[in-house]
């Protein structure tokens, strides 16, 4: 039966112009009235919904737990952390109205919450006992971007963001690290992505912190894509907003915080690395659709046909795949053809197609068909006696994920280039990936470097202990060796 | 043992008083530090993941799909209903101010999303086929109220609002009716309110809508509250935002629409109906913990009790009730006395308390108390087995929850009063319940009553058709009999 494809540019030729055709004809998200924001349709949603699941779990086993704080935040509570202030005033959205009358105090809308949250710990820590506080919201917060693009940049945009105070130094670094870990591996195993994960360069950091973690992944036009950040923030915060507790020794002492987050950028991000000419791949785990049967209806059997489609989503739906029901659907639109069909659900990226056409009836089985490699695979059903090859749905279902994953760890892999010469670096830096390079490690060289290639660090590779490498721009000591890249 | 209570107010004393304390004191929620907004602290956030969670999915069973539209609203988007801006303008907040500039255009901040919808709708529906459109979102909206008390009133509030586009006038109706029921289903028998539920008369009629519908709880103090409501729309935003589509007959017709929604208020509902003088009660299907073991610790076997404590929130984790995991949690602080924390999670409302103290241990048994009765049950545990009385554990859930659903079903059928004198009504509606008193259906009436009496039309209850009964206000000829009643 033939593929028919609605008309999006090829991603091998132009991932541009193929992203943006995926978002609107795939209908995950439209342009919305408002400059830069965008509107999250159904299958969109239910994306961001597995996403919340997914990670949503991961972060309740590190101990946070949700909560909800204003979308509101006083002038004033903002201009209290320095550097916080100098880094999210030009990006802030204001209420200055409300009721009718002009405010007396004007309302940022959250660009992020460390500080409406530092106010209301400073109430609510008194003692070593009240500590540690895991906290997470999922909520949508607002940034002034001028270039957007639906999900890698947006002025509103959907996140996680978790906040943590701990007693301990040591405790609250630990805490960043593991959040790190829990983004990498939420990246990897749940959306089959590959990142790097490391330490910002300090002109990267998040304004306020005293250090930075980040996962960044690699994009296929050579571009990084920062895809979650950890912020230690040292006593930053503390300090700042006055969060103390007394200790067992009796002596008052400033907490110590963190913050972490990861937002629908990363759904940006799984687009583009697991797409084909023929639309989005979606990886099982993160699919709202794991497996879409289309019956292909001829006169004499049409009814039948449709009837056991209907059956079979029940059935299906009462299977198991990586420990929660399966999601699966049935396309029973009597007016469009099995091409049409097969092209729609290849188009939203649904991992395994199930064919059911007058010869499979007559068998009892369905034709599953794989949307990364399109292999072919008859599963056999009896609807009277309730069973399925489950198993073989599965492992259908468990090779796209782990195909995915393979192939954007050696997409990642073969993005990476150390060098020592900085034509080849510029060469690297604009187009091919990641380079990795010394670095002396001050602001003023990266500076430079960003002007003459865009390229920045992405993330810290590891510290230079000998002595002996130069850096890549200044030829001077390197301190690190560092993976730069242009970024998103 | 002792129940060692918080200083809170005696409910049966001062209900607002008592309301305020189990709020702050049982951690549900705090006072921001912007005005009228309050911060979800982590029990009270569970609480609304729970609403999210079972009233969800009644939703989704009606078809609905969760999306996400923008936070905001553009200024000429929210003009193009007469009705709409005319209601809502008065309570809007507006940003003014992004990325350091003014804006050309105003945007609002959400009061609620039908004009975005609307606009994206008209661009989406094109023939019948698209249609019924069906869809809900779990957002926050902000309006600019004026007295504000946690979650009845706050100027920023989460809700779900679903909205609906159909072909016809019949379908919309029944669309309308259809989430009434939803919701009136989703109060009585998740969180074990009462309700009435009807249609409202014209004045308080959602700013733009055809017909609204809602149900209405009956609070201790004699006062209702709205606690949900569904709205016809007719064809009024179709046209303002020129919502069209071909039909089969090839012409082109405006669609019928429809919103409805729930917001954290039914939370303020919930709390008030089901509390005593020691905490609240909550309802076993809403409650985040469902049963929380108080071990009760002596020097020569706590080690061994909160080792089995322990054990038993990892078996009990395993049971279900109420077709979900059982939500069980154990308070193991040694520092604190079993007096003190049967209190703490009295005042939470946890509805079933299992007790383990030496005794206990030795029979390895748990002593289960109802939270509303008190009553005692012993529950037999073998540990090494895995077994536990979980038959009896959910009986005695189910028996909470059924009894928090008949009180309430009680006490609103003992504060409806019918009558035909104003004298009475006017003592009915200051502090008593719902008046059921006829009605001239003029807005007039009700205004003139409202003046007199602080009392309006909550719901009505029927037509009156036999031209015989007047007004209990005006005496002219009745067109309704209505309830009346003081409103949160």
């Amino acid at each position: 039966m033939a593929i028919e494809s609605k008309h999006i540019a090829k991603r091998s030729e132009n991932l541009s112009e193929w992203y943006t055709d995926v978002i609107l004809q795939g209908e995950l998200a439209d342009y919305a009235p408002v400059r830069g924001c965008m509107v999250y349709r159904e299958y969109g949603y239910a994306i961001w919904e597995r996403i919340k699941t997914m990670l949503g779990r991961r972060i309740r086993e590190t101990g946070a737990e949700n909560v909800y704080y204003p979308l509101f935040i006083p002038r004033s509570l903002l201009l209290k952390e320095a550097q916080h202030v100098a880094g999210f005033s030009p990006q802030v959205a204001w209420v200055t109205i409300g009721g009718g009358e002009k405010l007396a105090e004007p309302l940022a809308v959250r660009p992020t919450s460390e500080v409406i949250i530092g106010t209301m710990w400073a109430k609510w820590i008194g003692s070593y006992r009240d500590l540690p506080v895991l906290q997470n919201q999922w909520v949508n917060v607002v940034r002034w971007e001028k270039a957007t693009r639906p999900f890698l940049r947006t002025l509103e945009f959907l996140w996680q963001e978790g906040h943590t105070a701990h007693r301990t130094e040591e405790e609250a670094l630990r805490e960043t690290e593991q959040m790190l870990d829990v983004y990498r591996e939420f990246a990897v195993e749940d959306l089959s992505m590959a990142v790097l994960a490391g330490v910002k360069s300090e002109s990267e950091r998040f304004a306020g912190a005293a250090e930075t973690y980040a996962i960044e992944a690699m994009m296929p036009d050579g571009k990084a894509l920062q895809s979650g950040t950890s912020h230690f923030l040292g006593q930053n915060f503390a300090k700042a907003f006055d969060i103390k507790f007394l200790d067992d020794d009796n002596t008052e002492k400033y907490v110590w915080t963190t913050s972490w987050g990861v937002s629908h950028r990363i759904i940006g991000g799984m687009i583009m690395l697991h797409g084909d000419d023929n639309g989005l791949i979606m990886p099982p785990q993160a699919a709202p659709v794991q497996a879409i049967i289309t019956p292909i209806l001829y006169d004499e059997t049409k009814a039948e046909t449709l009837a056991v489609a209907e059956k079979l989503v029940k059935l299906l739906s009462r299977g198991t795949a990586f420990g929660e029901p399966l999601r699966v659907r049935a396309d029973l639109d009597e007016a469009t053809s099995p091409g049409f069909k097969f092209g729609k659900w290849e188009l939203k990226g649904v991992p395994v197609r199930l064919e059911i056409g007058p010869k499979d009836l007559a068998k009892s089985q369905v034709i599953a068909v794989t949307r990364d490699e399109r292999s072919k695979h008859p599963l056999i059903f009896d609807l009277d006696a309730g069973t399925f090859e489950f198993e073989k749905l599965v492992e259908l279902l468990a090779g796209v994920q782990k195909r995915l994953r393979e192939r954007a760890a050696s997409e990642l892999s073969s993005r990476i280039f150390e060098t020592a010469n900085f034509e080849d670096f510029k060469d690297i830096v604009a187009g091919k990936g990641f380079a990795v390079a010394a670095w002396d490690g001050t602001t003023e060289t990266e500076l430079a470097v960003k002007e003459a290639t865009s390229a920045t660090v992405r993330v810290l590779k590891n510290e230079v202990t000998s002595g002996k490498l130069a850096c890549i721009y200044s030829g001077r000591p390197a301190r690190y060796v560092a993976y730069w890249g242009q970024s998103y």
